[in-house]
């Protein structure tokens, strides 16, 4: 332990948290006025629910003693003795991890914007801090878990955080069906524009920041040569893929759609700060290069795929750069790592166990997903009704009449208008636009 | 003095200078577009005149060598060579301290938020710095002030930062009286929304990544082994009590008001992170979240109580959060102290010490500034006309005729108006809403 | 090197990369909303570039091995064992250099603003990251450059990042023509009002921010009492100055103009950042004030010089701040450095280097700026149509329909017009204030 130590990890800590705030701003941004109190909410929530639970139950199962490298034993309140890490105390090592958690479960909120209930947010996100993230987290980050045994490298959180965050969010956004209006009555996707360009990136800037604290932080020390230069070189790489993925985005959307498309181009720099979080301290500048490059095309592409291919409605494109560059980014450790990667003559070995870790993390997030998705929505219900998603969430789910009071969003109500007129008006413009009969009549 | 400690203060100061931004976000968001450029500026104004009076008069007053513990010798710009603290170089503690200044100083712009006038403002701001907030802050602060001898503890300051600015607030919003339209003629309180709920959520994270700064940062040391584990402790207590802040705050309302209200769990999580302040060093995690707990039942009711029994208007609910939890947490220092605390077996003495604090604070501030408000008001006159007030304060007072001058708002001008037909129109608008007679005539 | 010396830098450097998103809300917030997107992407666009060119040409030009004190030796891809620097690792000295490039390259996005088309922007970009600024960089900042040898002071920047990015803003700007409707029939400029004064003061408030990570971080290192209290000091005199700054022009502009604008004491505080940049280290908190307060006069009346007597269009006035400031703040310090200013009785040796490194960076930039803006222009060209900046450059050059889809900006386009009723009723508004013949006919 050190001086060094402790403000490195706290500072690390402080700079994550900030990625709360650009989830916030990003997502908020990419969505409509009417849901924009709803969906900050979201965030801010999952942030406050992390972090108790996390504290009672999550830590102490994600990196308390093992128990057969499945799960670690729980610590409620962290009050035991136990070192958890060699480098900092406890509580310090509590609160680094805590900002990670919450980053996990607010991937989730984006692909559900504009149609979740309220109440239904709070429980998944309940239940993703206090054991989905902890325990697939143990096999990976405990030193004991069977995956990090194996030589899983997750340096992190390209599969622990991201690929976990994103793929909940995929199954939720399946479970939720698409908003009201997503698809024509061909089955054809439609854009909803954000209603601000500005805040998103806004968003991707704190994003960015705050990836200062998530990759290099991991080191958790900041302590010997072999660190500093560590230290340095993480920095590099996830600003070099951050960048590479940012621009790859543009010029594909460029030659794709004809134009540099803005939130495209945003989330290619998210998809290169994904991808590059788990190799970010064993490849080089040139790796991460080529890593940024990818993530970008795999996000693009997923992007689209799972929008029009499988009519599945991801508002800001969270399974896609989560979940696909989460994946990604993960087995490409196993091609660009300087000590044992393909393509540095290391052999299939590495990347093994990168597509093993990948696949089983997939797997458990994929069927504890489905459980607690399908008995929320045969309980309480996840989707808020027809009626409430036209209106937008802030009035029916927290009272607030408009995000923006002073201003009178155009497709929305005007600000005289009672609740009824308000979803009257939005019906008919859904209507217009070719909503299915099924989704139309729901609303009426 | 070491590297870490100066490093480490002077990033702290750091994330507290970025509470500004939070403070100028949350309290812009929370009130009308009309005046936004208004406010904004009264916390930029804030800040550069808190940076340049706290320099040539605060920082002496508060932190030179004690005069029998009431005041300190001045040091005009600080060039003395007197040594201020033991870890840091002077530089680097009036930086700190400069940001914690400022932070008192920018709590009242949100009371009194809507109706002042800016050069009246400029000069309470002055003198907060210069005078009331340096010289109450030596008696807690410096280590020969009488109230530091008697035991009083307040680590960042619940009491000497916020319950000053809160009280400030409560003096400077009732000298002021309600803004037009915000009673009914019955005396009934009418919700003035804010203008952008965004803009208010990006205030709260950025206040809450200033505020780790704030507590921890008040170590202005790093070193030594006891120190890692209180810095570790001091984040942990401070984002545990904003989480339960806000979860608090947001469940309250659901039961009082029907739904999770998103302004009331913002200030939930600011109840939190001040109630915590004087106590974030002493405090185990479980007694920060019974703090953070307490403070959000404190805030939404003294909130509720300053506006509907007392009919005062705090458009932000300053006096209320910072006033309010401020004194409570100072106070719930006498209890969850772990070595002193009531609930830990050290009886009454180190709360009464914490009474004693928070009343003869609240005494000076009141006193100061009932002083500094009347002395104001019956000189150059605190609040702009009723015209003034209806067009909005930026067009008046900063010859800004629209602060987001591509979009019309709603209630407000169109961009074609004259400025009396700017008036006219609010004022309809104010009358329609059963504005009493008497501001509706002042309004004519 | 030392684990103290990696941490300062590394999280300096995260703050300077703070300063990308303050630009982005400035220049976004000065501007009109119809163009929020492509300024924003300009902003992130300057960055990516010049973190991928800086890396692989920029980087070693500016600090190889010098090459008779011209150019450094060129180390493609920062793959030689050159050690850079003696008290940090290579990648980390080149995270905090990459961040100071990207600085530079994005001021002139806002002098150009809502005008330029989006390719050509690139390629301005490009260059300046891996040519123009590198080279001079290497005369000033590279310790065998002849500037530096001769004694040049500019220690993080005035010169360096400030004037060569300003003086670039202001060819482009010139080179453009200004923005229809910007002048009318009798050359008398209008003001266009930016669409989110809030956006433009959170911004001031991240480029505050960042320059604590701007200036202090130019340390390099964080070891030894001398640098303990140089730290310390860099903090005072940079907030001292930016404080100052902002303070004068608002007093500036009240007696001048009549009202505190906010606007112009935005840029105050920015001019007062700027000008402190070159002598941070060298200058007392009392030298500071005064280049604070100088700096805040040379950018009202420099700003009213270009507009009003030059008709250049310069929508955030990047050359007034970056370009006036930095040089006016490079050459106070040969006046008010402690140590050989001629305030402080070191006769004019000094200023007269600093004067001689400020006009050979400007007429290198200049030189420079010339050729590129020329040959950009006579190639692809460097301004879009007169029709798609009516319409905004959103629309046709990322096929972004509105950044603020639920709003409708009150002069531009509502959601159902179709592309040429937007541009016809953009026409028509520039038409009625005045644009004179030749720019009107160009909108036909």
């Amino acid at each position: 332990m050190s001086s060094t130590n402790v403000i490195w990890t706290l500072l690390a800590a402080t700079l994550v948290f900030m990625m709360q705030a650009g989830f916030a701003m990003l997502e908020t941004g990419f969505t409509r006025a009417k849901n924009a109190g709803n969906i900050a909410m979201k965030n801010l929530m999952d942030y406050c629910i992390g972090t108790v639970l996390f504290w009672i139950f999550g830590f102490g199962i994600m990196f308390g003693p093992s128990i057969g490298g499945i799960i670690g034993k729980p610590d409620f309140f962290v009050m035991s003795n136990y070192q958890y890490n060699q480098y900092v105390p406890t509580m310090v090592y509590l609160m680094f991890q805590t900002v990670f958690c919450a980053t996990s479960a607010t991937i989730v909120s984006g692909a559900m914007a504009e149609r979740t209930k309220f109440s239904a947010y709070l429980i998944y996100s309940a239940l993703i801090s206090a054991i989905v993230y902890p325990i697939s987290g143990h096999w990976c980050w405990n030193s004991d878990g069977w995956l990090a045994q194996l030589g899983f490298h997750d340096f992190a959180g390209s599969t622990v955080v991201h690929m976990v965050g994103g793929i909940s969010a995929l199954i939720g956004a399946i479970f939720l069906g698409p908003r009201i209006g997503k698809f024509d009555k061909n089955g054809k996707a439609r854009a909803i524009p954000g209603h601000s360009i500005t805040l998103a990136m806004l968003g991707i800037f704190l994003l960015w920041i705050g990836w200062f604290g998530f990759n290099p932080g991991s080191t958790i020390t900041a302590d010997g040569k072999d660190t500093w230069v560590e230290m340095g070189s993480i920095f590099i790489t996830t600003n070099l893929a951050a960048a590479v993925g940012a621009l790859t985005a543009m010029f594909l959307a460029w030659k794709k759609y004809g134009k540099p498309d803005v939130g495209l181009t945003i989330n290619g720099a998210l998809a290169g700060l994904i991808g590059i979080t788990a190799g970010c301290d064993v490849v080089s500048p040139v790796g991460a290069f080529f890593i940024g490059l990818i993530c970008a095309f795999i996000y693009v592409y997923a992007a689209s795929i799972v929008e029009n291919k499988f009519k599945i409605d991801d508002p800001v494109g969270a399974f896609a750069a989560h979940g696909c560059c989460g994946a990604g980014g993960t087995l490409l450790v196993g091609l660009f790592a300087k000590d044992g990667g393909l393509f540095y003559g290391g052999g299939l070995k590495l990347f093994g166990v990168e597509l093993l870790g990948v696949a089983v993390v997939a797997a458990w997030t994929t069927v504890t997903m489905i459980i607690i998705f399908w008995v929320i929505k045969h309980t309480i219900g996840l989707r808020v009704s027809a009626k409430e998603e036209l209106s937008g969430l802030d009035l029916p789910e927290h009272g607030l009449v408009a995000a923006y009071a002073d201003f009178e969003p155009s497709v929305l109500t005007k600000s005289e208008d009672s609740y009824e007129a308000r979803i009257a008006r939005e019906a008919e413009a859904a209507a217009a636009v070719g909503t299915p009969a099924k989704e139309a009549a729901a609303a009426k």
